[in-house]
């Protein structure tokens, strides 16, 4: 890793790559080997593979202890997880939703047989907000699905005083957020309910995973029937059932990540402090700090691209820093309400979502997790501050 | 293991259970532990945990090649693959069900929004015939969902015809299916698709899991955009996207399932020999061999019971069974128009599947697949056989 210094060292321009492989965007921590090892020799002495078993009544337990929550639910992923929940709720109806989050969180609410209304974000934030909220507001919306962004959250106290003073439930997509706390209160007991993804580009993984906390009874009791066709606990009736099971081997992985995850965050925030003196002196770069909560997990490595003083736009300079093999990543883009179906389905919110577009324009997304180092982040920060300098002669390689 | 004698033997009574750990019903095969070990070394070195990874790849070819079908996608689990064929398809209305079948199959259904339509099933084959589907046919349905039970199939020619007849498609649930073949093409082409289940309990089992076949380039490239939200394969536009992902370690140990299948198969057929010969003397017991194939998985051993000549209801022989540790099951009970919600939802099915009925009330699973052996089946042959015997004053340890 040699520092760039003229146009021809950057890899559009045919010098070498600044990394010889893929610097990946995510998470990606997993257990040790041998840890790993020794908990599927354990599922393999009991032959008990899936199926409400052993680990996955103890992940179940350990996460309500973790959130401070009467039910976490574990389940096969976060999608199917809000999905549940929204099939347990509602039959039909709309429910609002930003359009500033993972096209998952509206395809969730669709996939559900339900209809999103989308609203904007505050532009500092990036998070829903009362007023966000009361300008999208339909008289005949069933609940608010909040979106917890970048490790960060909403303003829990005014949304739930907006949702109470429309006489609808809020629930959350907090995939981003397991860790993060406010007060000395984590993330996972706010709302009628909130999803958690375990997915592998999060900072507890389980492959693919998830769950669902609540403090309501009834709505844990419908889904834990909803789950598996019935079997586990209370039983009620349910309007559906699936399978949203989540396996042994999936609660071992995640079992394990619970352990870690403390250290998981302290790398992260770790790696947050060496980006922010990285591009500390990068003009038109701009760190974005989770915000809402007083402890981030720093899942995410959030910049703010402005083109005109960086000199690139946030477009090029993704497309620069992937022929380095540092795979940034424009996220999210598009809006929700720009994409595939609802751009076509409901245009009415094309123009009406400004701060969402203007996010998705300029927000990039820089390597943090288990895959990068503090002098990956030096070279990384090298790179960019070198674009910039060289910004003008660099477009070229870059239409 | 000794073999009961008298009434006092029989654990109901107070004796011994005849197995000292429970023999579970399922297949429960696993790979041996030291290709498993190598497997999960693979995914860890190349910290490429899930996302259309290699190990998928390479499992959704071989299992095309497996099927002799253009299109195996594999998915989380079978019931999400059911749904989203449902959805692909659907938007709304009726599908022809029959009521015979894992309650699954239909809230699969009516988890993706549409309306299960009840039919019932041929006394000797458990399956739907087109007389059965006729009787219950409704013209507003849209399609018929077929199920291929116990290693065995529908009869495939009739059933298209009557489906081209009545100018509407026709899928199946095979989670049953998997390596059953009939004049030497195995279940996975027939119909507008079929799915599979890999779950713990099938012959090839990845812990949770499943796969779509089909041989409709355009269904296909549905269900590949709706299974994680774009980005693989053909970009075309679809009304929904889920998380319908299978993780690379799923993949692992479905390719070494797959490897091992020829030799589960062989041992099934094995072990359902040796049931036949242990039970071929027990009055009021018959073994359902699967119909409509001439080579079947022989994933499951299904009997019936005839109370009045074996002396004791299905449902107390597997109370009996079941003191003795050996996990044998009702399966499936009740019919699922009979299940919640369906029974109160469409009460008019509940005097008309009178076949799914009485078959629901006189069968019963035994064990059978990686976890019993021949002797073990022995012994259960024994069991049944003194039990039988007994029935008359085993009746009141059975009330």
């Amino acid at each position: 890793m040699t520092e760039k210094r003229s146009v021809a060292d950057f890899a559009v321009a045919g010098g070498s790559p600044q990394f010889s492989k893929i610097i990946p965007v995510g998470q990606l921590y997993f257990p040790s080997w041998d840890r790993y090892e020794a908990a599927m020799r354990d599922i393999f002495n009991r032959r008990y593979y899936t199926n409400h078993g052993p680990l996955l009544e103890r992940l179940e337990a350990r996460l309500e202890a973790f959130f401070g929550v009467r039910h976490a639910i574990a389940v096969t992923n976060a999608t199917i997880g809000l999905i549940m929940i929204a099939k347990a709720l509602f039959r039909s109806g709309k429910i609002l939703v930003p359009g500033f989050t993972f096209v998952g969180t509206a395809q969730a609410i669709s996939f559900a047989g339900l209809d999103p209304v989308f609203c904007d974000v505050d532009a500092s934030t990036h998070h829903v907000t009362p007023e966000s909220l009361d300008r999208a507001f339909e008289p005949d919306l069933r609940a608010i699905l909040g979106v917890n962004l970048w490790g960060g959250a909403v303003d829990f106290g005014s949304i739930q005083h907006f949702a109470e003073s429309k006489g609808i439930p809020v629930f959350y997509d907090s995939a981003h957020g397991i860790g993060s706390s406010i007060g000395g209160r984590r993330l996972g007991s706010f709302g009628l309910a909130e999803v958690f993804s375990f997915h592998a580009t999060k900072v507890l993984g389980s492959t693919e995973g998830g769950c669902i906390c609540t403090n309501d009874d009834d709505l844990a009791a419908l889904l834990r029937n909803m789950r598996c066709g019935y079997g586990m606990g209370r039983i009620v009736e349910v309007p559906v059932t699936t399978n949203g099971r989540m396996s042994e081997a999936q609660a071992a992985i995640a079992l394990m990540s619970l352990d870690d995850l403390d250290e998981h965050i302290a790398r992260n925030q770790a790696l947050a402090a060496r980006y922010a003196a990285a591009l500390s002196e990068v003009p038109g770069i701009e760190l974005c700090e989770p915000s809402g909560v007083d402890f981030s997990n720093r899942q995410y490595l959030v910049c703010a691209v402005d083109e005109d003083t960086f000199g690139l736009s946030r477009d090029r300079l993704a497309r620069l820093l992937k022929a380095e093999n540092i795979y940034a990543r424009r996220y999210f883009f598009p809006g929700v309400h720009r994409s595939v179906p609802y751009a076509t389905q409901y245009p009415q919110y094309l123009d009406r979502l400004t701060t969402t577009d203007a996010l998705c324009s300029k927000l990039i997304q820089l390597p943090i997790g288990a895959l990068v180092t503090e002098e990956d982040i030096d070279a990384i920060g090298g790179v960019i501050r070198v674009a910039s300098r060289h910004a003008h002669a660099l477009q070229r390689y870059l239409t």
